[in-house]
């Protein structure tokens, strides 16, 4: 047997499907090895008694993304790609997002050069399709999922991102013919700007009516008609950050009914109410702007249901990072600015991997195989990104987390590595936090210290995804 | 006590909740006397065994109606209420629909310019809103509500027609502010106009094809979304013509949810297929388009489901009449044209209440009452027309069917009085048929001829509806 | 025209369908005529500006009925007959209770002498089925339908009362092939004595515990087998006591799917909680245990709609009438008693309709229509009473209630007339009341005092239910 | 490294997670070792291009089992487990079925003797409980689920089985406090009864009518029932063998409700239909009568969608193996007797592995991972099997099949080795079969012959099931 780079000793290895004891070598970046002993590497870590999982996939990320609303994303591929690695996610999947008017190919040569030699972990990007045009369609989508951008989000809402009921049928066309995976961020539009202009004009312009100009409705109606429109395709798709029974409620009739209706949900869906927008009108609630808002507890638990009963496939972060003060933040435009112009996402990418596994490991709501099927391996399936990532198997990327269980981790923001002043989830007491994070048998986060270097974050082109068949229904309908 | 017009001796009264036998003494043209040895009447008729009825209100006819297509409806408000008239039906509601780009208004004063002297029957008007400027919100709409126009219709599909997301709730803000009731017709266009090109790109265009361009999801979409928006604003609303299963499930969920959701239907979703537009690609089929299209049999059996346990308000004809051969009509353009080009609609206003009569309350699906429910009093208390019309109570007016039941009879198109050259149910063989339709105390059917002048019908202004009270939903939301 | 008895001048008449102004003309205890300028009668009421509605059915009444756990029903033919007819209702229909090992024909028997020279007010007959030997399933039951006893209940619980799925399934099948009416109490037995053996055993004694015993699953499952049933013999049921949301869910799945399933609910429901039970331990609660018990504001809030949106067809008051104090009340066996061992049931008979009216009507959760419909009409449909009872209607018993409305009535027990020593609506201020109740014509009830004559009611045999009919599905089972 | 007793060459290894290349080290039995370039073992295999996926568990079998009706069980722990062999199982669980009136300990011996030295491959057992008595439920059950008989089975039907509810409720509460898995055959017992009684009756006797005798609701019911108490007692249950849409729904209610209700399905249901059992009078139709019968094409598409969407955990056989000539078979009693007399089962444990990689997986319905998890990895978890049964992972048995895959291979009974003289499968064409099956790295089934001795089959006691956490829902309820 050849040499290892790198034995880990003793792991409770834990995939999708299993827990078990054994050693894990790792040679050239790849997991070479399974089983008891093993050669000697020539670096050895002990991890006895200790859960070590696929590092996670973030496939919902936002990095050095233009707003243009005048807010600034507080994380580029750099601080952004190390906040991940110190939380346990070795791969994120951030946007290049077109812009209306431009190509999508000008969007991904863009971010490629922001990424540049930035990232610390592995890379791929989803596109975000705002402007279909016949070329777009015709030419540069065929092309680009040829080249590694195998899934596209589609915006149902947001003036600069939105996409008309045609054109996300023309779009989901493209993605059916292709085999790539398409994204639905589902609120209707309309209804949002319609409550926004009353709640305005009646004064409510406080944080905390974010939340009350995208009701549970919005989301529910939105994700039926994303649902409609995959299923008069007859193209799978994901709905992302779902935050609540209505929608959880139309997603399970889809699956109940044989469509292919994927599901995110994120951790301010879980840990995160309306109330954290505030009860009262201080601005402080504008921390926890994000879309759609977080509900209440009786949703928080149709979440936790979810997650149990396999309606979601992916437990992504949404991160979406700007800072409370300084340029480009939350109180950019001061503290009497409108809810609406208040810049809109919060940070997580960091906080995501732990919180699940105190939360939901440990409190015995789902398994430590759960736990890794919901924060790496599906995504990495429908996604593209397996076997290479998403797994500990022989072969895949030794891309690992070794957990720190037992002890108590008060969570503040002082313990982050993002370049956000402040995170949602400060104050509570996690059970749970990554030891060391290792990206291709680099560690890159030892517990103490981010180790890996700017640049060595590999970007990663996607093959197409793995469950994206159609359903192969009869129809006289020519696609 | 005062003498009487006429006496209807020994009738089989029938209102929504009762059936009862008594003499129908009439004055003025109401109902003045129930009872047994009502005094004499200067015209004595005798109903001996005989069902007598509320006349029938078709809350849904298009009679008139320029459609900017080319094509030609067969129908003015002389023939339209005759063959009302000999069908049983004693009011009609057909609609003013505004032109864009010009008041709901003019179309008001345009649609009575049509009426003009023509029609022997009584007539209201909904209104048609195609372009919901802030002047047509803020004064048109209030004042003609105000006059008399108090229910109005929402094209969810249809270039010329439909409203966007946003101009239906600023529609519906108004409804509720106003007390006026909104009838939807919930098709998805994007949907619709995505499959057509399709279709008609792959040389399908034969008139079976409309049916594939308008699937069930096509109606569930625009269905929930409707329901959405009307649960946002808080308002009742009514969903016209609903098709089948996928329609009546997001309906129920509504109204089991304590949602304000009306709904109606129509006999060509009890009697007619998907396969009445044709099995192969012959033109014939044009006969029956409509929107949305007839299904299948599984979906008719639905919606007799749904007359029966109360999930439909109101059964009306959506006669929109258009002659198979001539100038306007459906072979206007020719046998070859695509399906998309032929005037959409089908005759239904003479046969609409025997057809229920027959197949609903004498095969036992339906009962009498329900029978009057469904095709009078529940359209009248909708639309504002109760208790003038809609029953037979003291007071009302004597709008009064008589039936002849029991013998067959041959349902062509040679016994109806439209001036359409076919009739969709032609071969039926119903067991019932009016035997005399009185309209104010006035005999325009005597089960041989039409009876009444022309311009004898009077315009009805509308009351606000009896049940279009909002839910008085708790919410922070101003409206 | 003859001469009437008794003349209303200017009521507003409410039926179940209309309502309108007119006089009514009486005469032999019928409606004779509707109409103005009605002839003299020889008694003369006034009732401008008034609301007249047929008297109430009260179609879930217990009476004199012997419990076999040493409890004793307070109210027997006369005091309970004189309370409802207070309380606006002119029909009762308690139950005859077959005693097991005895014949049906013995408890019609027994409870005719019951009745003997007592009722006011003019009643009938439910049988209750608790032994369904071969003998009564043949001969008993066809041979008593016949006579005019035209609806059975059957318990799903009590020991002393409950049938196996078994000889449910017999019972339903006799229902089908003679055209009756079956009421079922759905709670499934084997769970509340699991439960209650649990609760005792942890000393969980108090009347609260009812609740606790009997949780809303208890009641959706039986509701569930109760359907169940039915569609596989093919014929109409009525649920009794529908309690909250789980139940309604199932009764309107079986209606979404065709089945004939019908449902009843009562003014607990509406306007008692778990609470009214107790929140500690103390034993006024007992007043309130009845079963199903009273769930929580939003389970009245699911009833509502289910009252708003037809799932419910009858509104009854389960009026089972034990004294608080005194012998065989509910402290009949001392404070320290467990729940278990408190007489079952509430006082209700009197309350009914001014609850419904008060609360429904003029609060515009309902419209009156409903209120007749709920309260009378829909309950002389099912049980075979109409048309001489449930509408204001040429030929039909002039039952009728006048009301008495907009001013504040304060209810308290001092203000009715049943033996019972509380109301469990006590505290309540009510914005109507019965200001008259007419039975066949004759005052029994004057807004003062009750008047009528013990013994005036008369037995009411029922005809066949109306709609009954079976759903005639296509099926291989031999019925 | 240590040498390998064995090593599979470049294996296409699956498990319920993931698919990946590698070879297998094999040692004592057990995965010792993944990777490349593995050490030589004493025996080496090539299994390029092959997959290798863990050997089956089939969690429902029936063998040597006493049906108390004169039919027998042509399988014995012999025959019975090399069927399962060479079918590519490795595990099966068998039933020990409590006599009424006796122990369940009396039972559990019974089965080791019958078991005795035949088994080839490993074994554990599941209890029936027909007998609950106080002494089962108090010293019993405890004592045996402590010994690793961790699962039992509750029947809701069968004269000689089935528990009544309140029976039910009270093993359901050993199970919670033990920790252990119950499994629920639901159907309604009484309703079977009932049906079968008038089918005999009107003289339908032909097998085909087993179906007949048992419709949907059957089963729809009593899976509601089951899940009612299961909530009831908050414990995880498991509904075997589920046929079809109306189970499945409420199925899928429990799951999106939070409770943990699993469920089990067989090929029956996804590859015969009620037609199976004859479409006339034939005695032909007996060889698959089998309870739930198999239903029809869209109920099979339901099963599809089920095990695509996650509504299953488990796919076993349900062998209940009788021949169709010979003495005990479904003929013993002559091709006259009636379909209730008929031997109750059919033969499955060699051809469910086969049947859903070729129909499942090769088709693309559902993926090599969840045949995986459907066949083997959850059964394993959910009765206590797992880490040693249902993986392929360091330290777990090897217990593996090696597929061979891409030519045809046509189903007859000349194929397998169960003794019965029929497979309902004949005729049809399958695309893979089990090359070789390893049974703690012996082979078992050489693709050609069966090939481990009687008795090398070992008992597996079973731990606690790994899912089976209560939800710990707060209740008043004591446990």
């Amino acid at each position: 047997m050849q040499p290892f780079d790198t034995v880990i000793r003793n792991a409770r290895v834990v995939t999708a499907a299993d827990t078990f004891t054994s050693d894990i070598g790792i040679r050239d970046g790849r997991i070479a090895a399974l089983g008891f002993d093993l050669p000697a590497g020539a670096r050895e870590i002990d991890a006895k008694g200790r859960h070590v999982t696929p590092g996670g996939i973030d496939s919902h990320v936002h990095l050095d993304q233009p707003t243009g609303d005048g807010s600034v994303m507080a994380d580029d591929f750099l601080s952004g790609t190390v906040s991940a690695a110190c939380g346990g996610t070795t791969t994120v999947i951030p946007f290049a997002c077109q812009e209306k008017g431009k190509s999508l190919r000008a969007a991904v040569e863009d971010y490629h050069g922001r990424a540049g030699e930035k990232p610390v972990i592995d890379y791929a990007f989803h596109l975000i399709v705002t402007d279909p045009t016949p070329e777009v369609l015709r030419d540069e989508l065929p092309a680009l999922i040829a080249e590694g951008y195998t899934s596209f989000k589609i915006y149902m809402t947001y003036d600069a991102l939105k996409l008309s009921d045609r054109e996300i049928l023309d779009t989901l066309s493209v993605a059916r013919r292709e085999g790539a995976m398409v994204m639905l961020h589902a609120e209707n539009a309309d209804c949002i700007a319609w409550l926004t202009e009353r709640l305005l004009a009646a004064g409510h312009t406080a944080p905390r009516y974010h939340a009350t100009s995208r009701p549970m409705l919005v989301e529910r109606e939105a994700t039926h008609r994303a649902i409609a429109l995959a299923e008069l395709v007859d193209v799978p798709i994901l709905i992302v950050h779902v935050s609540g029974r209505e929608a959880v409620e139309q997603i399970r009739w889809a699956q109940s009914n044989g469509l292919k209706v994927y599901a995110e949900t994120c951790p301010q869906y879980l840990f995160l109410t309306a109330d954290s927008l505030g009860c009262d009108d201080s601005f402080e609630g504008a921390k926890c702007i994000c879309s759609p808002p977080p509900r209440d507890k009786a949703n928080q638990q149709v979440i936790w249901d979810g997650l149990e009963n396999g309606s979601f496939e992916v437990f992504s972060s949404d991160h979406a990072p700007f800072r409370y003060d300084g340029p480009g933040g939350k109180k950019a435009h001061g503290e009497q600015v409108s809810f609406d112009q208040v810049a809109n996402g919060i940070p997580g990418v960091e906080t995501r991997m732990a919180l699940l596994w105190s939360e939901g490991v440990r409190t015995g709501r789902i398994t430590p195989q759960s736990f890794v099927a919901l924060t790496s391996t599906n995504a990495a399936k429908l996604y593209g990104l397996y076997p290479r990532k998403g797994s500990i198997a022989i072969g895949s990327d030794a891309d690992l987390v070794i957990w720190d269980e037992g002890q108590t981790f008060h969570l503040d923001n002082d313990r982050l590595h993002h370049n956000v002043d402040y995170t949602p989830y400060a104050g509570m007491h996690l059970s749970a936090w990554p030891a060391m994070t290792l990206s291709r048998g680099d560690v890159v986060w030892d517990g103490e210290q981010p180790r890996g270097d700017a640049g060595r974050g590999q970007f990663l082109p996607c093959a197409r995804p793995e469950p994206a068949k159609p359903r192969r229904r009869q129809t006289e309908i020519p696609m």
